[in-house]
């Protein structure tokens, strides 16, 4: 397993420190596994709680057996106040809190417990600090993209005649599995499931879905409505294969699409189109390039292309045409029109400009860049061409 | 896709507005995907507005396409007021919601949105509701479970010497995915991941893990810390197999245990223990048996065994024997020593008494149960032995 260096923990620590001081707060507290992880490299059942200046401490639940400085074992929230006079800490009056994550109720029996007056959300300042990445981290991303291209390098083999979307995903499910993918495919927000990636082919790619994933379908359950749905392969339609690099705790983000047998010409048309922004947005973005133009490229290539009534997606129309990706696969900056911010160095995005059309499927691709200071580099390097299987 | 018959979502819904009434509130709004699957038998985002006494409206974000009474399409929550004034309703003064769900920020929005001087929770009363199983769901429960026996039959044809525990895991995901496996594997509770169940060998079954599962495991990677690490199958050492019964939206959740090569009696024994508490609580156990007699029975048997040290763990023992299953795998009762609760018809019940062998592994089994009129019955229907792969 690989281990965060100290001195990058200890540089995201300082980000959150910083945060606390510039909201004139008293102290953070987080809960979120992913957010743990990325402060201290090991996700437990607790509170890692921030203090603007001295060392955190860790309220720890479960598991048992981590020895270290600051390490304090409790059963409940109510224990924190006794342990914080321990430590001749007063009680917050003003404490951060990952308030579009934690429940209702544990953020209210947490500010009953510490009776803190006044609670503030930190959310949003943790992912917009966890979007810029450091090496290391896009190291990891750029694994994961590498990983990810030699697992789909292996889709012609597992295609067979007459099988259906969902024997095709779980052929690749296991090929990814074998691969490293560690199975789970966290994302950010309430009610956001998906399993291990999405397959679309035929009409199934204009199902809507109720998730905010750019493409829906219909699913295998009315309990996961998203994605493959046991349509069978058909000649004339596409497979748009947008499935999980989740091959290191970075993930890469990475979308082909393939052609059963022979396509009307709008798909290979339309695929290209795809292709081309991807193309313009490689060679001109770079920091400082706001993601709401990003978006407008895509949207003017699209118009040129009389292709605005596919336009990520047909009945359903996703507004944005990529993401940021890291620990969770929907990170900021969004690529969307209502978009303020600009791309910076260390960002890593997925872009993913695609069309969806009626009785053939969904065309386009979906490849994962890292913002350097120079402009964008592509790391998910596969063929890109509407491939015959 | 198996539906919902009419008169039983009609007869759910009567349960959650008898709540409303019992708690005097003037309505609620369900959010969560399990919540809403049960209620509407489908998931969307948005919010199910449910009335004491009239039909519930449908506040939807996502999927485009719904029709139906009481439909109405929102992009926010701050457009609901307007609407429930169209439908001539008043806005509530007293909401339930979904607050051990729902994250701080969505139930201060509502609120906000809706004026509201006062929310009050519904998780616990939903998860009550859903405790209490009609023959639809135990059926769907039912033919989970035997699918789970079929899938497990195939265990012995997948181990092969120098397999690691993770290698093993993955060819009996490949299996579960083709036998109709969902994928996704829903818990309640914050942080509780999980991928497709849990696979222990050796002394990786000692290791403490930050989820309120039985066991633990270290993981394949420090975002994931349980179940299966990379462990070798070791002659003289278990393969306890405790993987998800997804083949319906309602589970089932059964654990079986395998031997590798010639065990200590030790393990043999402790293996028969278990399934002795198995055989007790089923001839014994019915309507009206109190939870926490269950756990006393368990750790009654273990203690004349002298199993104490491993039972439920060793390092970290987890305080619970058992688990209601259904749409999610951790339902209520808990069996545990601090329930109030009893057994009571239409219950579905995960019993799992296990013990952590140092230097050996996991043995014990876990069966699923539904309590009938009479007593329980036996679902998860495949051989009990510590047979040797």
């Amino acid at each position: 397993m690989i281990s965060t260096p100290k001195e990058e923990l200890i540089a995201r620590l300082r980000k959150v420190q910083q945060v606390i001081v510039d909201q004139q707060a008293d102290a953070c507290i987080i809960t979120t596994s992913v957010n743990q992880f990325y402060l201290n490299d090991s996700i437990f059942n607790g509170y890692f709680y921030i203090l603007p200046e001295s060392d955190p401490l860790l309220f720890i639940k479960r598991p048992i057996g981590i020895n270290g400085n600051g390490v304090e074992y409790i059963r409940k929230p109510e224990q924190i106040p006794d342990i914080l006079n321990q430590y001749n800490l007063p009680l917050p009056r003003l404490l951060l809190l990952e308030a579009d994550a934690l429940s209702y109720t544990s953020v209210i029996r947490l500010q009953t417990a510490l009776n803190m007056p006044k609670i503030a959300n930190i959310s949003q300042k943790m992912r917009e600090i966890r979007a810029i990445k450091s090496d290391f981290e896009l190291n990891q991303i750029r694994e994961s993209a590498k990983i990810h291209a030699e697992v789909y390098s292996q889709i012609p083999a597992i295609y067979r005649p007459g099988m259906t979307d969902i024997d095709f995903q779980i052929e690749l499910e296991y090929i990814m599995r074998k691969a490293g993918s560690l199975g789970i495919f966290r994302s950010f927000g309430e009610n956001m499931d998906i399993f291990m990636g999405s397959i679309l082919t035929g009409n199934n790619a204009q199902t809507p879905s109720p998730y905010d994933y750019a493409l829906g379908g219909g699913g295998i359950s009315p309990l996961l409505p998203l994605g493959a749905n046991g349509t069978p392969l058909k000649n004339g339609t596409t497979l748009m294969i947008d499935m999980a690099g989740n091959y290191r705790p970075y993930m890469d983000d990475m979308t082909r699409t393939f052609a059963i047998g022979k396509m009307p010409e709008i798909a290979y048309h339309a695929h290209q189109v795809s292709i081309d922004i991807h193309n313009e947005i490689w060679e001109t973005a770079k920091p400082g390039t706001l993601c709401s133009d990003l978006y407008l490229l895509a949207e003017k290539k699209t118009k040129e292309n009389q292709l605005e009534p596919y336009f990520m997606g047909t009945v359903q129309q996703a507004k944005f045409i990529g993401h940021g990706v890291g620990l969770e696969i929907n990170e900021p900056p969004v690529l969307t029109l209502r978009s303020k911010e600009a791309l910076q160095p260390g960002m890593a995005i997925a872009l993913e400009p695609k069309f969806v059309l009626p009785g053939i499927g969904a065309v386009g691709i979906e490849n994962t860049y890292i913002v350097n200071e120079n402009g964008l580099e592509k790391i998910t390097l596969f063929e890109e061409a509407l491939t015959t299987l």
